[in-house]
């Protein structure tokens, strides 16, 4: 089973005041599944990021923050208005995936996750494996959760994949972003930046400077946190840019990609 | 705890080729509830039906139909539409809940229910009341779900009122649709239709003439016999029409409202 995200910067635009869907970019990915996923039937699960839909609302609200409970009315509708942004964006990406004839099934993470200070406590995955013994495409996303102790929080594409991945045992875990994988420094402001072709422990990470994708749930830095802790269980990452055409149709055929791979030695 | 049943007839437009919401009974709605809901911070859930968003897709596919396993693929795909059709309702619904500072948090019940021969088997509710106690206004819909024997199903917002009153031990039940309560014939074509004020077995129905309200789900009929079953367990339901000014009001604080009353004697 693959595990495929789907970064929210390339399929939503982020400078735009009102959020909006990059369908270029999003039909393109499509296409790419499609030809890779019909051909064999694949076992595929997707997560896709909140992008510019989610982050405003839990950055207003400062979800995922300690409150005083006088705070909670404020902070229920926050959760309200993240819950509906995003939704709206699964909606929004689910319906080009149908139209490209992927047989995805929505699966709302705040429906049957619960965190304890951020991370994932509760989470029952048997409709999911029920699901994709169906033959249907899940799609996770980016959400807003309850918690136990911060009673709200935001729950992260990444590390949902992180525990999809350790409970499903799956094969591999394709990790779609902007970049071309992990540089030492941001690629896009300085000529110098350095690609990890390959990435093994926090400690490759002393010259790291976190400025890309910078966003509420910890940017590149979260990712890779997040995909370490898979390789300690010998499960293997890549880290791609999707921008790129073909790079998500070559990474699910296992055809070389430009990208960082993050396993244990 | 009170469940709130919102007709799809009342909050979508019916009869349009593209759907569309009902934003003045859905405002006006929004309104009522916050009146009564923000004064006493009730225990609230909402559960709406699928109206114009989901019927035709579900229809189109057959979806809750036996099949035979080559005619999966087009079921799936027919599964994708109707489940992203209802979510986009639920989306547009949740919307206005939210400008009108109602804390909802929208259950997709194909992320965490199951059912077999159409009947719901598996729904942990532990997370739905994790939300009800922190304050959070459920809100639930009718959609596609797994089913054990049929692959998949149609689940009406009628079942999931009854399985969460039932397991929930809801004080109220009020159910809102289009007319003002259950006739012995459509109200709506028949001047001499006669209102059951009080209703306590399906026998009382042998002069029932199912044509109000005939959708996939089953119309008024299947709502009947999801409230008998409940007041068999002494949950008493009121059927109104909140298409009138005030009923949603009236009904959530205990007022008389017309409707019809279904109890066993």
């Amino acid at each position: 089973m693959i595990i495929l995200k789907l970064g929210g910067s390339v399929l939503t635009k982020k400078n735009l005041t009102t959020p909006e869907i990059d369908y270029d970019n999003l039909n393109r990915i499509c296409e790419e599944i499609k030809g890779s996923f019909a051909k064999k039937n694949k076992k595929l699960i997707i997560v896709h990021g909140a992008g510019s839909f989610g982050h405003p609302p839990a950055k207003k609200y400062n979800i995922g923050k300690k409150f005083n409970m006088e705070e909670f009315p404020e902070k229920r509708i926050g959760f309200s208005k993240t819950q509906n942004a995003v939704k709206k964006l699964n909606m929004e990406i689910c319906d080009v995936f149908i139209d490209n004839d992927l047989p995805v099934v929505s699966l709302q993470p705040s429906t049957f996750i619960k965190t304890s200070n951020g991370r994932i406590k509760i989470a029952n995955l048997n409709l999911i494996k029920d699901y994709l013994e169906n033959n249907f495409i899940p799609v996770l996303y980016g959400d807003v959760v309850l918690d136990d102790l911060l009673k709200i929080a935001v729950l992260s594409g990444d590390q949902i994949i992180q525990f999809l991945a350790k409970n499903l045992k799956s094969d591999k875990i394709i990790l779609g972003t902007d970049v071309d994988g992990v540089y030492n420094k941001n690629p896009k402001t300085n000529n110098d930046a350095v690609l990890f072709k390959e990435f093994n422990s926090l400690s490759d990470l002393d010259s790291f400077d976190n400025t890309t994708n910078v966003d509420v749930t910890g940017g590149m830095l979260g990712k890779i946190k997040e995909l370490l802790e898979l390789a300690d269980l010998g499960i293997e990452s890549t880290i791609i840019n999707i921008n790129k055409e073909k790079n998500v149709y070559k990474a699910l055929e296992n055809k070389d990609v430009k990208g960082t791979i993050i396993s244990k030695k």
